[in-house]
């Protein structure tokens, strides 16, 4: 059986990360998606793990032959998703999952339709997003409301992803996850050929 | 948030019940779905909970006002799926499980096509099929062909279903439909308002 590429999206401050190490944790056939980036490699980083470490002229190589999902630039570094591993994961019927910003994603479902299930988290309410971002201390005060603005806009895009599950409760979040991982396993389209393959071999001659 | 309706098919000796009776033992917001029929009560059956049992002249009036999902005359007797207590069980965020032959199933679809959802449960082969029916010693070896033959045809009809459960282990059976009963929850379409509330009483003036 095919894997499938799950993408993830969401606003900052849902819990997509403890999300998808709860699904990585729990399921062996199931893999990250690793970013490819022109920017230079960090202390601590390892090559094809943290990113995939490549010139910006290999990069540019790389969107030319179309060789990317997606990519967007981002302060002067380029960020993209490679398209090779996702395609021998998914014929190795390893399951990926990748954590994407909203334009990406949509991308994404636009070139792998059959593939690739958009899966939207977000929280309870904006008021819970707030208050994680404060707790998590990474945002300025002064910059709270442009994040929550970004989240307003981001919300308003689920309207075009496959499934929506809302993280009040990261045990449930992850269940409902995973129960999306194993349905879309055993829609119609991934499986018919079972059936097909045993009526042509079963029918009475 | 609203139930759906769970409609299950698939040749006999499948195992359809034991799934559905581990669904249901096991979620506490799952009911059954109980079918009308004219045919008189036996001993030991309960009106509301084996079936419905009304007269042939009441039956012909629910068919008459269209109250019915589907029904069908087997042996001079009607069956059928009364669809108020379905609709009602919906609208109480219920969740209603039934088993329904083919020609059924996809009638139900047709009457409710964003409230029902169809799966088709096979053996992974004629083989398992042929070998449980002899099993439970209820079909006559003469009738055996003509059984395959209708699962034959029953398998032939699974690409109109949303999704296939092969019950080759119980437990991992058991475990696809409770998935595939929880992703459809999570579904856009099912959620999307949460989302459209929060951001309609979030934007800032």
């Amino acid at each position: 059986m095919k894997g499938k590429l799950f993408v993830v999206s969401g606003p900052s401050g849902v819990g997509k990360n403890t999300l998808l190490n709860t699904i990585i944790d729990r399921c062996k056939t199931v893999q990250y998606s690793v970013s490819a980036t022109s920017r230079p490699i960090r202390p601590g980083e390892v090559d094809g793990k943290s990113y995939y470490f490549v010139s910006r002229a290999r990069f540019e190589e790389l969107i030319a032959s179309d060789a990317l999902l997606e990519y967007a630039e981002y302060v002067g570094n380029y960020y993209g998703t490679p398209l090779q591993p996702i395609r021998e994961a998914i014929e190795n019927g390893v399951d990926v999952v990748m954590d994407v910003e909203v334009v990406g994603a949509l991308k994404i479902k636009k070139r792998l339709p059959d593939d690739a299930v958009l899966v939207f988290v977000t929280a309870p309410s904006f008021d819970v997003i707030r208050k994680r971002l404060i707790h998590r201390g990474d945002v300025a005060p002064g910059l709270m409301e442009e994040r929550l603005e970004r989240a307003r806009w981001e919300c308003s895009q689920a309207v075009n992803y496959d499934y929506i599950v809302v993280n009040d409760d990261i045990t449930r979040a992850s269940e409902e996850l995973r129960a999306i991982m194993l349905a879309e396993k055993c829609k119609t389209m991934e499986r018919i050929h079972l059936i097909k393959e045993e009526l042509s071999c079963s029918t009475p001659q």
